[in-house]
């Protein structure tokens, strides 16, 4: 189904307005104005005018030529009569963005089954009512009204759209790049497993993370998500854990909430990751989205800042995380490049002074020994001694990318996210960073468990 | 003992240094630039040449007049010949930033033992060796080697000055300013015990956070915290709360860490607060900083995204919460200023389209009814309709100044950490804003803890 939608060659807006105080119009903006947009646009609108020097049609039926999917903004009571002129066009696809339907009231409800079972008669797949939209970051298409992320390489579902978008402002800030997105609203037809299966095939999308507070048609959901983990890792944020956020979700999409209990086991069995609180939620996405699984367990930690090291320690045994032990060969080759006074331990406390070629050299020798399998460079940025807001940054990822960023690189910068240079460095570099000591044994944990599901489905086949 | 360190009037710097690739030269940079400096500076130096335009001695016995606070920067081997004329000009405190002390080896145990009794046969109080320094924040005094936050009413006490520097910039972030700073080092004479009682008569300190790897004298310690805590709260986070966070403590300060389920037990029976992870520790800072105690614990939540209060309310629930129970005063206060199709529950969904002044008039309406004591307004941060970044912040703002910030308010702004019209927006408003449903539930704990510590205290007193 779902190529209909995040690949269409020919797209039909209903309901384009030039207005910016109306929500039809933050669709046709955000389609408009994106810049990649390798598809084509015709504009409906009553009002006849040109949008954007782009002509506009009064109905759907005068557009030439066939057309896959219509995006629909008009007010609730005049969806139905559009959907009837999208049946007469044979259209593939049809995204109703328009609220006002099923979450409301009864009538709601009556009306948008209505609309199904006439699409369905039509052989047309419907996304909506009451959606934020779909985004192909391939192609440039953001059928929705919210902002689009970067280009890259997760594909995210959400349930709720509004906390999709805070969703894309915390990715945004970390780095990280969308490949598609998707929020269904009442889902009358397409279903969230149809996306996922879209995901599982579509060589863009790398990752896959989802907010759900219910979901429907669960044996179907459950096999498919079975599917998909072998090939992508899955991430599930679940809204309405407990009674009282299941009753708020119930009041916010009118659905029964699924038991969490019940989708964490589901979940968890198929080898995916449930997460409980949303600040791990991007942790664990740069933790996927920017490094390889790693060939083992054993971390090793450098550090100008003992103190952090520390709280790494405490939350990486909380977490049953398993520090290396140097090798002698390892230890001669950090030696030369650290003061006396440093200890030949692991979390190897380097101490205020160590600057970028320490940085270089050590993380570069850890990242080379076999003795390690994840590197945990931490700092806390130093205002002394001349030395550059990045240059620790900087060291741990030249090393990082010299040795073809072939093992996972944690940067834990102790509270350093508020530093724009630090962004500004991921940003050039395509690399993100941990900015607290549990963010960073957060991250190893969850490349741990994706190693730890791979041997265990090796072993399973066995 | 304090009041010599954090309220000096003649201050020499001994070791000061033109060059910025020396330590010493931080220290000497940090007094020195700061403009709102009221006490007197001699630099010593033995070049004897001007540092910034100010002249140097050759000893601290050259300079006229008596000097109430030596900082000693000079290089270890050169410490006790120092300390040696501090004592002869009788200064009546001493601050020893220099490392290489009891940290390192035996040798250093027995020097910084000698320096300690040849201090304390003189009368004179002695900070570090091996510290990061203290600051005061009220006279412009930075007497370490780390950048000064803004002014404000926490006290601050720090075991690790590295990861002491990085709460300093979450604090920077977070619009949370200090009164005090202290990292103590090798504590051969003043201890944390000290800085706390100087901290409890402190008229600008209204909040105390700790980090503590390990206690020294644990009976006066502990009784010191239940003397201080009915006047200001105390907030400790414990490096080596773990096996292996111990281990790397000790390597790491060079003295047994504190067992963790002794030091929380005693801290919590005080009626102190101990935080596990440290990014909770800038989120209660916040909450205590810019709040009153709360009067109740009745939570009244807003939004314009159901998602984030299903999450919120799930928060909630585990920290177990009470969301208030709307009376019909209050909704009909509410009613004229959201749309139709909002429903008057709490959690209050006025829908994606409520902008600054449904923000306003239902935060206000919260705030003036007696049905709530804590009013948690979240958001999403809306790109479309011509909506400004801040504008929803901006109404709540308005409310809580209009009603005199009598009541604790919460802004829950998702994921908005990265717009930094939100961060100017607190800047200019000396307030502040959570940016996950997990931090604003936290936050709000925080406040009813220290409501029922209060009720407490009061119904044993009776």
């Amino acid at each position: 189904m779902s190529s209909i939608f995040f690949n269409p060659k020919k797209v039909a807006i209903i309901g384009a307005t030039a207005n910016p105080r109306k929500f039809g119009n933050v669709v046709t903006e955000n389609i408009l104005m994106n810049k990649e947009r390798n598809y084509e646009i015709f504009l409906v609108s009553l009002k006849k005018q040109p949008i954007n020097g782009l002509e506009t049609y009064e109905s759907i039926l005068d557009i030439p030529g066939e057309i896959d999917l219509a995006i629909i903004l008009v007010p609730a009571r005049a969806v139905e009569e559009v959907v009837d002129d999208c049946i007469k066009k044979t259209v593939k696809g049809i995204i109703i963005v328009t609220g006002g339907f099923g979450e409301i009231n009864d009538e709601g409800k009556t009306l948008e089954k209505r609309i199904a079972i006439k699409c369905k008669d039509a052989s047309i797949r419907v996304i909506g009512p009451n959606c934020v939209g779909i985004q192909n970051l391939d192609i440039g298409l953001n059928a929705s009204f919210i902002l689009q992320p970067k280009k890259g390489d997760i594909g995210f579902i959400t349930q709720s759209g509004s906390f999709g978008a805070a969703v894309l402002y915390a990715m945004r800030d970390a780095n990280l790049g969308c490949s598609k997105f998707a929020n269904l609203g009442n889902m009358i037809d397409v279903s969230y497993s149809e996306v996922l299966e879209y995901y599982n095939q579509d060589p863009s999308t790398k990752i896959i993370c989802m907010y759900l507070e219910s979901v429907s048609k669960g044996r179907e959901f459950f096999s498919c998500i079975k599917n998909v983990i072998p090939n992508k890792p899955i991430l599930v944020v679940k809204g309405g854990r407990t009674a009282t956020g299941m009753r708020a979700a119930s009041s916010h999409t009118g659905s029964l909430s699924t038991n969490y209990n019940l989708l964490k086991s589901a979940v968890e069995q198929a080898g995916g990751y449930i997460i409980e609180y949303i600040a791990d939620y991007t942790t664990a996405l740069k933790a996927l989205s920017f490094n390889p699984i790693p060939k083992g367990d054993k971390i090793g930690v450098l550090t100008n800042s003992g103190g952090s090291s520390v709280l790494f320690s405490d939350q990486a045994e909380q977490y049953g995380l398993k520090f290396a032990k140097f090798s002698d060969e390892l230890i001669e080759k950090i030696r030369p490049h650290v003061i006396k006074l440093v200890k030949m331990v692991n979390p190897l406390d380097m101490i205020a002074g160590a600057r970028e070629e320490q940085y270089y050299q050590v993380t570069k020798a850890m990242l080379e020994s076999n003795d390690v399998d994840i590197v945990v460079p931490a700092c806390v940025i130093t205002p002394f001694l001349e030395i550059e807001w990045d240059e620790h940054y900087r060291g741990m990822i030249r090393a990082w990318n010299e040795t073809g960023r072939k093992k996972p690189m944690i940067p834990l910068l102790v509270f350093a996210d508020s530093f724009p240079q630090i962004h500004a460095l991921s940003e050039k570099e395509n690399s993100t960073a941990f900015f607290t000591p549990y963010q960073a044994a957060y991250a190893c944990k969850v490349l741990i468990d994706r190693m730890n599901y791979f041997k265990k489905i090796n072993e399973d086949n066995k």
